[in-house]
């Protein structure tokens, strides 16, 4: 068993691609971290805009706010059961909308999740690893290097295959949810049994004063905005459709609704015990600071193991959460290759029957990310969101043309509404975010989907053009088959030499020796004479032709290749067949000792050569 | 007139060779700047270990320790006229002694010389540059980068020539000699109208007083051996006979004379100087040290623009001593690579008509070096002269050899007697030199030589093989010019295919065309039977064989590969041709869009296969 089997499993047969498969099980932490680990910051990042409120005017708005993310969740939820019912393929972003919408929604649906999905993967291990920091100051100067062993972790994971990684991400996953759902429980039996009063076990810290008198509708939208975070990654299930066991659909829907029910539940239960407790978010800048999660675990349990249980098992799901990305982006990069706007190597299937290129280049983006921010990528939180939004209104969309082009679908009027009602409110949400985000840096995105959907047509142009030109609807010709010119250049007569002649003679009655003379060099023509020229003629054999080719400035290269450039044009109907010996030393460092001139020929002669030019290779081994 | 040609000079055709010699006047700076130079430090050495004299014991031993490194001197430079005059196409130490007393004598001159070469590079320009930044604080960070700035300053200067670099050298080593020799002159005349005790200008530091109340032959020994140090560089005119105007020997026996000349009257005015100023060396680790040579010409002239103007022009000459290696070592690298114990690439003559390989090679050891050291290389000058005297005796004991040898030569008893004394007198130095030094560093010296042997013979011994594996005594054999079989991996059917099926067809009549299969692939033997297999049994043309490979693991080059070496095993004397279609793009990033699957194949081929698969390349330009 080598290294490589060893760290990530053994080959797959093709055949074996059903028993990779995953239940529902293994399909909730696969595509659902992402999406429950908002609900450990999603709370936060939208009741923190609402600090200078004061405590009153947090507990006063609290629940509109999370009213209105809880119910945009839901018309999610249902828009997208029927996504993953009509797209059983697969029905991502990408595909629902280039199908109905044309390629340029779809390729803006992709750009957009593109970038997403390499943010989710950094952004998720730097938050994880400065938890961790934050707990160890220790571990402080390698924060780089412990982002970029937890994504080694993730990758070594992620490329022993779906399964595998299923497997691994259970116990992290059901953890978090586990004690949350723990605390939740707990948290609203204390309040419900003091009249809504209930006393925490260890105090909140005392809210600041409120500083502002009146609630501008800005504040609200940019607070909703905020917590939209919280529901990115919904839509990696409907994107990941055949990953699970037949019924896929169904299956994918079932993991599809633990993973909705079970965020709804964890956000609805964390506002009612913010409201209930009179928790409100700290000053990030704050000396104590500590997140509104572990304000409100403290409240309910105590500073004891609980406590530190549930942190401690928040931080690894969300250092985990990063996984989500390396299930979908591979995915979505197969999808766009189909269509020819990635590179094809995304179509291929590595060994473990995952598309592995798309989990390099992840891996290359989210370590490249890591590095230019040193592990600390707080600055791209903004960011995110903007990416999700815009794929969900298009998929949305793209649904909404889907049911009018199905005319005899059953209950159409129903999925129609339901889609259009998604389209419209994940399409205002877009606009809220975009707006409230954009001088925070979600102007960068607006940059960059339009480059990556340039760079994406460029790749679709260049295949396109490669197919024009190759393209070859015609039976094989079977004319103009004559031998080609062949090209030999000598320096000296030995068994390398020979070979090369020998071979000449075989592809061709037209064989051109050439010799490339110095100034001070003696000839080569008294050697030729005797070794081929002379048994040649002797034997009645068609001789070959010795070409003596002057260099002045000692080069061999540009005479040689000069002498074939002119040779080519000369005879515009015939191929010029090169053959260049090469010696195979056995040791690398062999190499040094020869002169790497044939190397550099092939290439000048790929460069500069045409179609009618082919090099033959004529090995020497030691 | 491209940025090459601008730094490096326009390329010289091999009969321009004549124009590119120098005179007299051009090879002193070239070949005499390290031996000139060493008048500027060899004193120190030898006279730093007389410190602990105090200043009378010092003036005692001053004279006698001169005269004797004077004298060696002076047998050096007959013996070395003798060596020119006998080997006019370049004597240096590995040609005399290899032709005179065999190779292993040779390689020894050889490595150790190489040795010297390199840290006659690297020491001289850190010498160079340490003074510097002594002179302007400022530039202490800087001092790796300044090392490596006159690094390549020196190499840039000669690659546009030899020529080119003895007129760039020549300003700073007349300025170097003139301005010393006036400080003699004027500091003689001084002490001779003073009757031997002449008033310094400035007054040199006050002696330490003796700790030392007995002389050591030890002491005196060691002294000597450091003083040697101002003999290195002395060997570099005899290797560079080839370099000079015609008659070749009497020209470089003219700078020959020239240099020693210079050398003799500069170390003994010093030496003088030093006796009747009463001037002794400072501690190194006195934080008003100044090295001799400074304390001389502040004695003489006092600390006016004189002395700044010498103490300048010692720094310069002292950083372009490095030069005599680059002109010496590329021209002995050539010698031993005509023997084939290096690398043949050193024969080759670049651009500008020099040995280039040589240059590239001694700039990256000495980048090595200075690297390594971070600029400052003090600690490496005990490894000194020991390469140099190591050759100077073997060269010599070559030339015994050779006038033995040479039996009707004219006044064969003088030559005899002159190289014979060198021998001895530099044998013994080599001794006392080794001994004096070799805790000190010469080890390194003594292990490093013979690793070096070690190489330069394991390439011989490569040499040797490849000649005698592909020696070819016999004319071209005309027998068994079977075509081969012909191999051509096929995905699908389009105009590459065909261009190579089509140049297949010209090869042989026995074409198998290769497809591998996956288990979810769709056959390609329809296309195969419309596109191929029918049009050409149409026409009567014998059909390639259509070979499908299965692949269970989704991978394309192992089946292939696997296909290809059974086939030669199967059929033991028959050649086969892998004709392998490749796209060539018009921009290099285009190659991101295309498998490299070509590449790695050809790579796999060269690498397990044999004498009888040759590959031949289609090139499909787009």
């Amino acid at each position: 068993m080598n290294l490589f089997d060893l760290l990530l499993g053994k080959p797959l047969a093709t055949s074996d691609a059903e028993h990779e498969h995953i239940g529902v099980a293994a399909g909730i932490p696969i595509f659902g971290l992402d999406g429950l680990t908002s609900a450990a910051y999603g709370p936060e990042q939208a009741m923190s805009l609402l600090v200078p409120l004061g405590l009153i005017g947090v507990q006063q708005h609290l629940i509109p706010i999370f009213g209105a993310i809880l119910v945009l969740l839901t018309i999610l939820y249902f828009s997208y059961r029927q996504t993953i019912v009509a797209y059983p393929n697969g029905g991502g972003s990408f595909t629902v909308a280039s199908e109905n919408l044309g390629d340029n929604a779809g390729l803006l649906a992709a750009a957009a999740l593109m970038i997403d999905y390499v943010l989710t993967a950094a952004v998720g291990i730097s938050a994880g690893v400065t938890a961790l920091v934050s707990a160890f100051p220790a571990l402080h100067p390698h924060q780089l290097a412990l982002c970029l062993l937890v994504l080694a972790l993730i990758v070594l994971v992620n490329l022993r295959g779906v399964k595998e990684s299923g497997f691994v991400f259970m116990l992290p996953t059901f953890l978090f949810v586990g004690t949350l759902l723990i605390t939740v429980a707990v948290g609203i039996w204390h309040a419900v049994a003091a009249h809504g009063h209930p006393i925490p076990v260890t105090a909140p810290p005392p809210p600041l004063p409120a500083t502002m008198q009146y609630l501008t509708v800005w504040l609200l939208l940019k607070a909703f905005a905020n917590g939209c975070a919280a529901m990115t990654g919904v839509e990696a299930v409907s994107n990941g459709v055949t990953a699970f066991k037949e019924p896929k659909s169904r299956n994918a829907n079932r993991a599809l609704t633990v993973i909705i029910a079970l965020l709804i539940v964890m956000l609805a239960g964390l506002s009612y015990i913010a409201k209930a407790y009179g928790i409100a978010a700290m000053e990030p800048d704050n000396p104590a600071y500590q997140s509104v999660l572990s304000i409100q675990v403290a409240a309910v349990f105590g500073r004891g193991w609980f406590y530190f249980l549930t942190m401690g098992s928040v931080l690894a799901a969300l250092s985990l959460s990063a996984n989500t990305a390396f299930a979908d982006f591979p995915r979505m990069a197969r999808a766009i290759a189909l269509k020819g706007y990635m590179p094809h190597v995304f179509l291929l299937r590595g060994r473990r029957l995952l598309f592995s290129h798309g989990v390099y280049a992840l891996t290359g983006f989210a370590a490249l990310l890591l590095i230019a921010f040193d592990g600390v990528t707080d600055r791209l939180i903004p960011l995110y969101a903007i990416g999700a939004f815009l794929a969900f209104t298009l998929s949305q969309a793209g649904m909404v043309k889907h049911w009018l082009d199905h005319k005899d679908e059953k209950h159409r009027g129903v999925k129609l509404f339901l889609n259009g009602l998604g389209a419209i409110a994940t399409g205002v949400t877009l606009i809220v975010v975009l707006v409230a985000k954009f001088t925070a840096g979600a102007w960068i995105t607006a940059i960059l989907v339009p480059a990556i959907i340039a760079v994406m047509y460029g790749i679709k142009r260049h295949y396109t053009g490669v197919a024009l030109q190759t393209a070859d609807p015609a039976p094989i010709r079977l004319t103009e088959l004559e031998p080609p010119i062949v090209v030999i250049p000598m320096a000296r007569w030995d068994k390398i030499s020979e070979k090369a002649l020998r071979f000449g003679l075989l592809m061709s009655h037209q064989v051109k020796v050439v010799t490339v003379q110095n100034d001070t060099d003696t000839g080569f023509d008294h050697v030729w004479e005797e070794m081929v020229r002379a048994p040649m003629s002797q034997h009645s054999f068609p001789v070959p032709e010795l070409v003596t080719v002057h260099s002045t400035f000692r080069t061999i290269l540009s005479p040689l290749m000069d002498y074939i450039l002119e040779l080519e044009d000369q005879n515009p109907s015939r191929k010029v067949a090169v053959l260049l010996p090469e010696l195979v030393v056995r040791h690398w460092w062999e190499n040094f000792l020869h002169n790497q001139r044939v190397q550099l020929l092939k290439l000048l002669l790929l460069l500069k050569g045409n179609q009618r030019i082919v090099v033959v290779n004529i090995p020497w081994y030691l």
